[in-house]
Formats: structure tokens, C-alpha cells, sequence
């Protein structure tokens, strides 16, 4: 966000004069939802292709009485148990994890690979317009079946997913994202999306399917058949799950990639906001799960038991055939692809957020209409696919230079280099190499090593123009679509193309700089280091590639950096999602958080024992989640504070009438016979369902065994930059302000601060002048 | 640690009846330094070999009156200048230990190698006696110089430094750790330690070169002889230092192992307390800086131009050659491996634990014992090294079964398999080709793929013992020793050994299994994961090896963790560092900060416009390097908070004599008029130094501009684990504690806790009935 801020600094020093002008106020950088300007915003945002009401989960562990006496009260055995779950569920994650990606490969190998033989098959007979229409057909039903399933039945499947899982291990809550709907919709929309040739991969769609999975084996099921067993309930809270869903992010990077330790990585790097050797070593698990998945269905598939599946080991896209041999001077062409991948990067975020507003907007006029789009970008790519190859012209096998590849031109199976297509016999159509076929093997052909004469480079150059417009249009249709594949498949092409240019100046092989290239254009638009690396490292199999790859990465970032935020950063910023970032900006540390209270409402807080008449107001006034408790020391006339205690607990209260006649204070026993702390973990209910009649409402409630005595403060002269600092890295959902003086009788809790009232964004909205001061860069 | 306080407990239990008794009192368990039983405990600790006074470091963030206006003030250059300079310095950290690590591998190479030929040249001679003392006196030469060096000029440069450094970026000051002194005591003494043969690694002393190099590049040269650059004074500071320190470990790692990706996530997961993305980021360009600067000199040294350096690329212990092919089953003497590493990993930690307390006894006598332990431990490895190949049969070279091998048998040269010795031609002695040979090359040997028939199981016996042996009596040397390559020797043993045990239930190859054998020792000993799981990856070039490298390293992590802490956590712990822990125990949570606070002195606090006497009285009585300064408001006799201020920056005004006349406060220019941020940010001065006057006595100081008026504070509610949590996570040096109610007149803080008084081990011997209660494992 730091860049968003900034562009919207500067174009306001353009307008020096307007004093009063909102500094973010030009429509390219705002949300897509519109919030009313104060530092209590509307907390709704679009998750997956929904508008959903948004708030925190509980990350800070809650010390009230009820849990604290769970704690203690976990016999050895009860602790055994749940950490042998936690693992039994990390590696339940990878297994299910591996089963699900090898079924969808299954499936979308089978079904494109019967598709494109079918066409094949007609092109041979020369009955080219049949074969276009079975194409384009096929690819419309396809399409139509994974739009419809989301469009209707799960919205929150459309889309990668990536943002909201990154923005739910932030701290926010994304509804509906992980039930058994949505993980349904994703795995076939995901394998019709995919079968139908539309750009975009399985990626990102993987990565959400696995934490659907973690999530549901979390809670047992379903939301509504969940199993109740009852170690389970030691999973019921915020905390777990978060870990779980790391996993299962992990998994699913690793599925997609076969990639184990890039997977982790990933998951580390880019989607979770804490890391802990603890999680790490526990997501490393599950990805070892799958791999041996993985492994375990490559071998079964290997004797053609598996329709069109099976081809190709554990590595994907190997290039370890090829010996790397550069010199220092291939820095300089390496340094090129860098700085190309890094403006090519940037330019393709730039862009794709101009559609995705675009998009938006045609989204929000109807389920038809998200429908309609889905099917014209359909046929767009399947017309292009099919008829583009018939531009360029056939090339004969080299039957003298290249032995090896020659002998097997062409092939016109499902997957394979030199396709005939049109093409007399002993010819191929480079083009139709790279269109008719599955993504992945339009990579795998692209990042051939060895073949430096197979594509022309207007074959090339078409190539990669029909992926940079089937790239940008097709990413922000209603299904579920990955990221990755098409930036791979951009930056393959350019830097195959950047490979025939700079020929005379450097020995490095046509693959390998189209793997540089593909490398170069994810760091460029993705911004991620290491991950990547290791990623591509695992891709590729090959070592000796490590060092030229991270200079191609590390280039490629920082040209991209300079340019604008990493394509996450902007999708968050555009479903409105309130990602808090790590670093606080350097502007916040002239502001304290005591003016930051000044502007918000005042503090509703409860006494330890309150009328239920004063509660249901205060939850039927206000949207807060988290209400302050003090006790009165009557005698002393002193204000003590007890806690914080969230609305949740406070429904549970109404809902179980659990109300005293006379205003005192309960025993222990008392709370421990009407609640459990497997029900306070239940995070549901309404104000609104709740039933108190007249006679209740002036009764009392004890709530001291329900408040959680131990919040975090901070004093009211703290800088916002150091209150961010604490919120992000303890992962707090109500950080309470205290004055720093001492008076008698004055309540000790000024206010409340929330994750909304910490983003730069809204702090900014109140106080514009802030980005106006000097130095605005963070200090890293 | 919490194996640790568990194991205390355990005995405990043993001896109910005695309440009285402190939990850790068994002798084995207590760190070698003693300390008081009070919160505020004796800040001293062992570093390097060198008895220290320990102190906390400031990384959280000052935000007092003058650096906040020197914030301000920097311009949008400046900034630009430190984002810059921070790069360079990435940058030249890489570059720097890249060359010195090559200089350091050419140094060892050539050495021991001279000194091998001239053995062997001997041994062809039959002149076995001479040459006997001809290797002993080379090496009791070698240890000899390395030894002294450590002794008498820079005793911190004993041992692996990666301890001190975890504890340094933990937030523990560790003194005279990264001078130039240690640095170049460093170089010569790792050179003189591996040359000499005894059973030790480069790869500790290269993070701990990296890490010097880091801490002298950012300071500007050794402390005596700093540049002044004006740009480094942004430098000057905890934070910054830490984050290169950080650079340079991982750029250590990655020179020992040539490993970039694993070097960065070596230095994230074990040495680093706190992951940054920006930070992930730096480490990684100074790694790719090292990589690239490796293979420039492999490539110069390729002609033989570096005498007997150079043989070998960039992967160090390449097993790529070998077709990895293994089935579900193979997963049976996989676990075996890494369950076998686990108990034996574990079993070497406990037995080193012992043997460095013996040592340590030794140590404490005297210089002259620290030598003469050094000299013995290098004549008992140079007799064993030499005499025990003699113990075994010649074997004949297999000519017929594996031709490839047999042509080059056997090689006398420096490097390669089948060493001749004393056997008659055609033959080789498999100990000699494991014992006379460098650490490096016997690990390339005993890895070596495809000669399953190479060594006998009576030479690999004799070989893991002696290493077993060899690896716990060399470690607590005053020589600069590495713990990597040492357990890599004693995993390889074990692991081949067991692969010629299983050879009818497995085809995995047999140098494959030495390679599996040797992480799960390291896993079961240092209890990596990830990290160790791509060093390996990096190191041997066979990324289909990973999914079974990723069991074991499980497997044996598993194990390892469920006998004792990691053997850095032994070391820090025994050393006395007081490293601290990410999560906090169990117990924490039924112990209030509150209840730690009484246990303290009382708290001092300073006014805002105070006495001279009262400073330097406080600063003299207490060895505290944080004070509460509050400000009275006489009108409403009220008392406010204005912050804290640094022992450090109060003996700074003593020095300057910044003192008033009259009890007034200052305006901003006095102060800046008398002080520079870049002066405040210097960390030196004792009050001893200090010359006050009787008239100065009665004078005032103004402390608000000095004061940082944003320190984190806790509720005295607030439990300890929490309190811990924020501690650890924010990287706090003091936290105040406030009431939790409102009386007029009251000190709003009632007191300061730091890192001594957080730590378990301190907390459980003032409170040790906290132990028994239950549930003490820890909530991962």
C-alpha cells in the first residue's frame, strides 16, 4: 500500500491549492465499495465475487475465566490429544490435498486431451471448420458449466482466492469462503475452466481448495453435518484454524507445483502474515504428504492405467537435460530479461486492475450479465487459438541437425513438441505447438531445451501477444482462475522471443531464457523472492540455474517495486479487504493514538455486574465487537478495569438468559453449570434473534467469568506507528487506550481501537495533511 | 528450554515431600555461571570463551524529542542515501565473505593438501614412522597457531559464534563478538583448525566471519579506526545492525555450503528471532552476491591456478548422478534412518552437554590448559588418523564389476576415492581413502554413488566410532570449530553402515543412504527443518531425493524433540545467554505481571526536570538501564507519564554537563544546540568516568527531550505469558507496567520488567510451585 499512498500524494501536490481534497480521492485507487469517511468504516468487502460483511477473528488468546479454567483443567492426556490431532489434521490436509490436485489433473487431462485429439483428428481430414465448431463448442460447455456453478451456487469460488486466505491469515474474517459449497464449485469449476483452454491455471485455485480442506476437517464437516467429535472442539477458535489454513495453502501450492519446499515457502512468504518454527515445520509435513501423494499416482498412472494421464514425472517442466554454462558476461542479458520482467510486470498489475474495475462493473449488473462475459472471453480464446495457427507457415523437420527430436516430428498425441496441424507430412506448425494444447504443455514446450530452431519468431511474437490480452481479460471472470500459469506463459514467450534477438551476444539456451523469462515476469508482477526461487528451482530441476534466477528475480522486483504494488496488494486494496501490513508508515509516528480516539465515538463500556436492559441497547446501537468492563470500588470511589469482553459472548449471555435477580457477583460453579467453553467457542448469532422481555431487561448479568482480563493497552501517548507495530505482530483484535495520568473516578479506558482505525488508508481519510509530511518512505 | 524445565520437574516428582526445593537445582541443568535467585539476576554470560557482562539491545524503536526531529528533518535524499547504502552494504557483506570464504577454502586446501602428499610420498617410501610424525607435528603445528591465536588474543572467537549470534539478534548484546580482532582471529584460526585435520567445520566460523564482516562494514571499520562517513551514521543504531548481522549469517551459510537459498533460510529459521519480508528480501541479494562470487573463483581457479584448489563446482557433494528410484516400501529403513538419527542426535547433545561442562572446568584453570586441551585433542586425532587404516585388510580394486571406477584406482592424490596406502597396487586401504583426507573430501567420498562394494563394514565401523569419538571431545576447543560438518561425518558413517546392514530389503544406493544418514543426525541433533531440508537439497544436486529427505528430517526432528532441546538451545542455555523463547510456557498464564512486579525492588523514577545528585545517586546504586520519567502537574496534583529514559543517554547529559540553574524546561534549540541524535545514538560511557561536582550535585537536568515518550506498557492484570508474548514479538528492551485503576496522585507506573525477568528459568526460581501445575507443554 505504501506506493498506493504515495501516487495519491503526489497527484495531490499537482493540486496544491484544494486544502480540503481527500488525498486518495482519484477513482483508480479507491475500493470498489464505497465507505462513508470516518474512521469507523463500513466494514464490507468482496469476497470472491461477493459483497460480504467483514470483521476480525480473535488471533489474541482470550483470558477469561472459562477458557483459563479449560486450561487448566486439560489433564495430560487431553494435551496429548490435541497435539496428536493437530498433526494427524496436517497430514489429513496434505493427503486429501494430494488426492484432490491429482484428481483434477486427471480430469482436465483426460478431457482436453480427448478434445484436442478429436480436433486433431478433423484437422487431418481437412474438415477445418467442423473441427473449429467441436472446439469452440466443447470449450463453450466447459465454460458454461464452471461460470454457472459459481455464479450461482458459490460466488466466493470465482477468482484465485489467494487475496482473501491471505487477508483471512491477516486477521480478517472472509465468510463463506471455506465451506463444502465452495470447495465443491472450485474443484469442478476448476477442472472445467481448465479443460475448456481458457488462460489461467489451477494454481491459485489449488491453494483455496486446500484450505477448504483444512478448514473443514477443522470443524468436522460441513457447517451443517459437522461431525461432534469431540477432540475436535480443541479446534474450534481462531488461532487453530489459522494454522490449519496455512497448511492447506501450502499443500495446495505444493499440489500445484509438485513443488514441497517452494510450497512452504510460499505460504510463508506471501499468504501468512506470522510465521512461527512451529508452523513451519508443521506445514513442511503436509507438503511432504503430498509429494508422496503425488508420487504414489504418477507411479500408478505410469502404464497408461490413467486415460491421457501420466506423462512426466515429479518435476514438471524439467530442463535438467540442459548443461548451463554462462560466463559473467551473460549478466548483461540476464540483467535485460530483469528489467523487462519487472516493467512488463508492473504495466500488467496497471492493467489489470483497469479491467478488474471494468469488469466490476459489469459484474454487479447481474448474475447474467458475470455469465455472459465468462462465455464471450470463452469463445474470444477459442477462436483464437484455433484460427491464429493458420497465419504463420509450416516448417520443415530438421531431419539433419537435431536427430533426437526429428525422429519423433511430429507428434499430434495430446502432449509433445511439433505438432502437424495443418502441415504437410514432415512438417509442423510451431504456432498450433504452442495454442492447441493444454497450458501445461504449452509450457513444457516453450521451456523446450535444446531446440533453438523450432519457433519462428513471428510465431513467438503472436504467441505472446494473444497471452498478454488473454491474460488481462480473462483473469476477472466468474470462475475459478489462478494467476500463475498465465504469467508463466507471458513470460515465456518474451523471453523465448528476447532469446532468438539476443543470439549473436550470448550462449544461454532458448528454454532456459524462457524459464528466466517467465521468472523475471511473476517477480515482477507477483513481487516474491525466495518462493519463487525455490519454486522454479523445484519446476526446473536444475540447480546450476539458481544463481542467474535470483539475479533475474531480485532485478525484476525492485524495477516493479518502483512502479507500483505487488497484483496481491492491489486485488486486496480492490475487494476492500483490510490487509494490515507489517511495516507501519513512517508518517504514523506523528500521530498519537489519543487523537486518533478524539475522532472516533466515544467508548461504550459495561460494569462488572450491568443491567441487561443497558446491553442489549449498547449491541443493538453499535456494531462494535468488543466492549470494555470496569468494576467500581464503591468505598474508594476508583474505576478498576476488568477487561474486554466481545459481543459474541454477550449474545451467548442473552440468548441462555443466564440473568441474576439482584445485582451481585456469581461463584465460579455458577457459570461453569450454564456454560462450556466449547459453546463460547461458537462464533454465531445475532442481536436481532435475541428475545428479552421486559421483566429481563431489568435484571443483571455477571460479566466478569466472561471477560477476557488480560487486553493489551496502550497509553493514549503512544504513536499510531508503535500501536500498529504491536497490533500486526501480536495479531490483536481490540487494543484498549489508557491515559497517562492518574485521576480518581475517571474511567480508565479512554478508547478502542480496532483493526479499521490502524489502516493508513483510513487514518489518512481524517487526517489528509499526515501524507503530506516529509520522509514518507518506510524505513525497511 | 522446555524440555529443560520439564526434565526439572521430573525429578521434582521424584522428591515431593521437599517443598522447599528449587526445581533446577540438579547440577547438570544449571547454566556455568551462578547467579543470584532473584528476578533482577547477574547479567554475565559466556561468550565465545570469554566471561562477559551481558546487556539488553534497543530494538524497539526511541522515539525521544531529538531523534524524532532528526526523522523529520531528513530529506527525501537522505532517505534515498540510507535505502542505498543499505543495499551497498548487502551487497559488500556478500562480496566480502565470498572472497574471504574462498581464501579460507584455498588456505585449507593447499595446506592440507601439501601435507597429505608428502604422507603419502612417505607412506610409498615405507617410511611409515617418519611420516607418522611428519603429519602429527604438521598438525600439532597447525592447532597449535590456531589455538594460541583464540587463547591469548581473541577468546570470542572460540567455538562456533552461532550461538552468540542467535542470542545477539534474540536482542542480547554479546561484547567484542564482531570486532576486527575476533574477525581476523577468526580467519586464521579456522584456517590453522580444519588444516590440521581435527574433526571441525568451516561452516560456524564462516557465519560468524559473515556476521563480523556485516557489524564492521556497518560501523565503519574496527572500533579504533571508524570511517566517518557521515552516510553510515544512519547505522548507528540496533535495528539496522541486527539486519545486517542477519545478512551476513546467511551469507556465512551460504559460502559453507554454497547453498544461497538454504543459507537465507538457515539464517531466517535458526539464527534470526524476527522475520521481515523486506528483510527475506536483503538476505537474499547478499547470498546470490556470495554464489556469484564463488563461481567467479571457481571458474579463475579451474586451471589449476590455485594450486590444489579448485577441483569440484559449484555443488559440493554432488549425487546427481545417481537414478533415484525407489518405491512405497522403501519408506520402512527410510523411518528407520531418521528414528535412529533422532535417538542418536539426541544422544549426542546430551553427551556434548556433559563433556563441554568438563571442559569448562578445564578451561577455568588457565590459559596454558585451554592450549594444552587443544594439543592433546589434535595428537589423539592425528594418531588415530593415521594408525587405525593400518588395523584393516587391503581390498583389491574391482576391475571387473564397475569399470569406470576401477580405471582411476586407486588415486594418491589429494581428492578422489580409493586411496593406495600402504597396499600393494591394484589394491587400497577404504579407511585411509575416509581418515587421510580433508572433513570435505571424506564426506565426498563417503557419499560417493554407485560403489557399494567400496568400503567394508569393519572400515566404516571404525570410521562412524572414531567420529563419534572425535566429534564430542573436539567441539569445546579454544579453537574456531563448526558443529555442521563433524555430525555430517557421524551421519554419513552410520548411514552407510546401515545401508550395508539393509542391502537385501532396499536398492537404495548406498552413498544416497549416507547422505540420508546424515541429516537425520543433523535433524536429530540441531533440529532444523526446512532449512536443513533445502542445504541438503543445495548440496547434492538431486531434487528427486527430497521427498525421502523431508521424511527423515520428520522422523528424526520427531524424535530428537521428544528427548532434549536442540543443541544450540544447550549451548545458549549452558553459555548463560538469555535467549528467549517465541512462545511462552503454559504456566505463564496463571501468573500475573502484577505478581512479578512485587517480587522486584521498587521501581526508580526520575521527574521531568530532575536533581543532578538524584541521577547520578540512581545511576550509581542500580545497574538498570531504563527509568521511568513522570511529570507532576501541581495544580491538579496529578501525575503523568512522560516516558523512559536510558541509562545510556542520562550518562550522556552527565558527560556534556547539560545542566540548568534553575528547575525549568528547556526549549527544543537548547537541546539541539548541546546534542546530535548521531551522538545519542552512540552506546558507551560508565558512570564511573564520570566527574559530577558538589555545586553540579544541586543543578537540574531536563530529561523530556531525552525521554522516549512511547514506551509499550501492560495492565498489572496482564498475565505473564502475554506480557512475553508482546515482549518477544515487538522486540522490547523495557515494558512498563501501570495500574489497572485510577487513584489521584498515585506513580502511574509501578514498574519496569525486562528480559531477565520474563525468562522461565528466572521466573520458576522465585515461583517454583508454578512448574508442578499442570499442562506444561507448550500451545503450538
Amino acid at each position: 500500500m505504501e506506493n498506493t499512498s504515495m501516487n495519491g500524494n503526489m497527484e495531490e501536490e499537482e493540486f496544491e491549492g484544494i486544502e480540503e481534497r481527500d488525498p486518495e480521492r482519484n477513482p483508480m485507487n479507491e475500493p470498489l465499495l464505497k465507505r462513508n469517511r470516518t474512521l469507523s468504516s463500513n466494514p464490507l468487502a468482496l469476497v470472491g465475487a461477493k459483497v460480504s460483511y467483514i470483521e476480525s477473528l480473535d488471533y489474541e488468546i482470550n483470558e477469561n475465566d472459562l477458557f483459563k479454567q479449560d486450561w487448566r483443567s486439560r489433564s495430560r492426556c487431553q494435551v496429548l490429544q490435541y497435539i496428536f490431532l493437530k498433526w494427524l489434521l496436517a497430514f489429513l490436509v496434505g493427503l486429501l490435498t494430494g488426492i484432490i490436485a491429482t484428481l483434477i489433473n486427471l480430469a482436465v487431462e483426460n478431457i482436453s486431451g480427448y478434445k484436442l485429439l478429436a480436433v486433431v483428428e478433423y484437422i487431418q481430414q481437412e474438415r477445418y471448420l467442423i473441427g473449429f465448431l467441436y472446439f469452440t463448442s466443447t470449450n463453450f460447455i466447459l465454460t458454461f458449466i464452471a461460470s454457472i456453478l459459481c455464479v450461482c451456487f458459490a460466488p466466493t469460488a470465482a477468482g484465485p482466492g489467494i487475496p482473501e486466505i491471505k487477508a483471512y491469515l491477516n486477521g480478517v474474517d472472509t465468510p463463506n469462503m471455506y465451506g463444502a459449497n465452495t470447495l465443491f464449485v472450485k474443484i469442478i469449476g476448476s477442472i472445467g475452466a481448465v479443460s475448456a483452454g481458457l488462460d489461467l491455471g489451477k494454481e491459485g485455485p489449488l491453494v483455496h481448495i486446500g484450505s477448504c480442506i483444512a478448514s473443514l476437517l477443522g470443524q468436522g464437516g460441513p457447517d451443517n453435518h459437522k461431525i461432534k467429535w469431540k477432540w475436535l472442539r480443541y479446534f474450534n477458535n481462531d488461532r487453530d484454524r489459522r494454522d490449519l489454513i496455512t497448511c492447506g495453502a501450502s499443500s495446495g501450492v505444493c499440489a500445484a507445483f509438485r513443488a514441497p519446499v517452494g510450497g512452504v515457502l510460499f505460504a510463508l512468504e506471501e499468504v501468512a502474515s506470522w510465521w512461527r518454527s512451529a508452523l513451519l515445520w508443521r506445514t513442511f509435513c503436509s507438503t511432504a504428504v503430498v509429494v508422496v501423494v503425488l508420487r504414489a499416482f504418477i507411479e500408478l498412472c505410469h502404464e497408461g492405467k490413467c486415460g491421457l494421464f501420466g506423462e512426466g514425472g515429479l518435476i514438471m517442466f524439467d530442463v535438467s537435460n540442459v548443461a548451463v554454462s554462462y560466463n559473467v558476461m551473460d549478466i548483461i542479458p540476464v540483467a535485460i530479461i530483469g528489467i523487462l520482467g519487472g516493467v512488463l510486470g508492473s504495466l500488467y498489475n496497471y492493467l489489470l486492475h483497469k479491467i478488474l474495475r471494468v469488469y466490476n462493473l459489469i459484474n454487479q449488473k447481474g448474475k447474467i450479465y458475470k455469465l455472459l462475459l465468462s462465455l464471450s472471453v470463452s469463445i474470444f480464446t477459442s477462436a483464437c487459438q484455433y484460427g491464429l495457427p493458420f497465419l504463420v507457415k509450416c516448417t520443415p523437420c530438421e531431419s539433419s541437425s537435431l536427430q533426437e527430436q526429428s525422429s519423433s516430428c511430429p507428434t499430434n498425441g495430446k502432449s509433445g513438441n511439433y505438432k502437424q496441424f495443418n502441415c504437410p507430412n514432415g512438417h509442423y506448425n510451431d504456432l498450433a505447438t504452442l495454442l492447441l494444447t493444454t497450458n501445461d504443455d504449452a509450457v513444457r514446450n516453450i521451456f523446450s531445451t535444446n531446440t533453438p530452431h523450432e519457433y519462428q519468431p513471428y510465431s513467438i511474437l503472436i504467441f505472446f501477444t494473444l497471452y498478454c490480452i488473454l491474460g488481462l481479460i480473462t483473469f476477472g471472470i466468474a470462475v475459478p482462475s489462478g494467476l500463475f500459469l498465465p504469467i508463466i506463459l507471458i513470460g515465456s514467450g518474451y523471453g523465448r522471443l528476447l532469446g532468438i534477438i539476443m543470439k549473436p551476444y550470448t550462449n544461454i539456451d532458448h528454454g532456459l531464457l524462457a524459464v528466466l523469462g517467465a521468472a523475471s515476469l511473476m517477480a515482477g508482477s507477483m513481487r516474491m523472492t525466495v518462493s519463487l526461487c525455490v519454486i522454479f528451482l523445484e519446476l526446473t530441476n536444475n540447480l546450476l540455474l539458481l544463481p542467474i534466477t535470483m539475479i533475474v528475480l531480485l532485478v525484476a522486483k525492485t524495477v516493479g517495486d518502483s512502479f507500483n504494488p505487488s497484483i496481491y496488494e492491489i486485488i486486496l486494496h480492490l475487494k476492500g479487504l483490510p490487509f494490515m501490513d507489517a511495516d507501519p508508515e513512517l508518517w504514523m509516528r506523528n500521530l498519537s493514538v489519543g487523537e486518533l480516539i478524539d475522532v472516533k465515538p466515544s467508548v461504550i463500556s459495561f460494569r462488572g455486574v450491568e443491567k441487561v436492559a443497558n446491553i442489549v441497547e449498547a449491541l443493538k446501537n453499535t456494531t462494535h465487537n468488543g466492549f470494555p468492563v470496569m468494576d467500581d470500588d464503591v468505598e474508594f470511589e476508583i474505576v478498576k478495569l476488568h477487561g474486554v469482553i466481545l459481543r459474541a459472548h454477550l449474545i451467548k449471555v442473552l440468548k441462555k438468559k443466564w440473568f441474576l435477580k439482584e445485582k451481585r457477583r456469581t461463584e465460579e460453579w455458577e457459570v461453569r453449570e450454564k456454560f462450556s467453553w466449547v459453546e463460547l467457542a461458537e462464533r454465531e448469532g445475532n442481536i436481532e434473534d435475541v428475545g428479552v422481555t421486559k421483566d429481563e431487561m431489568e435484571m443483571f448479568v455477571d460479566l466478569h467469568p466472561l471477560t477476557n482480563t488480560t487486553p493489551f493497552t496502550v497509553l493514549e501517548s503512544m504513536s499510531v506507528a508503535k500501536a500498529k507495530i504491536l497490533f500486526r505482530h501480536v495479531g490483536l483484535r481490540h487494543m484498549l487506550v489508557v491515559p497517562k495520568y492518574q485521576v480518581t473516578g475517571v474511567c480508565p479506558v479512554i478508547g478502542i481501537l480496532t483493526r479499521q482505525d490502524l489502516l493508513a488508508y483510513n487514518i489518512l481519510s481524517v487526517f489528509p495533511h499526515l501524507a503530506k509530511s516529509k520522509g514518507r518512505e518506510k524505513r525497511n
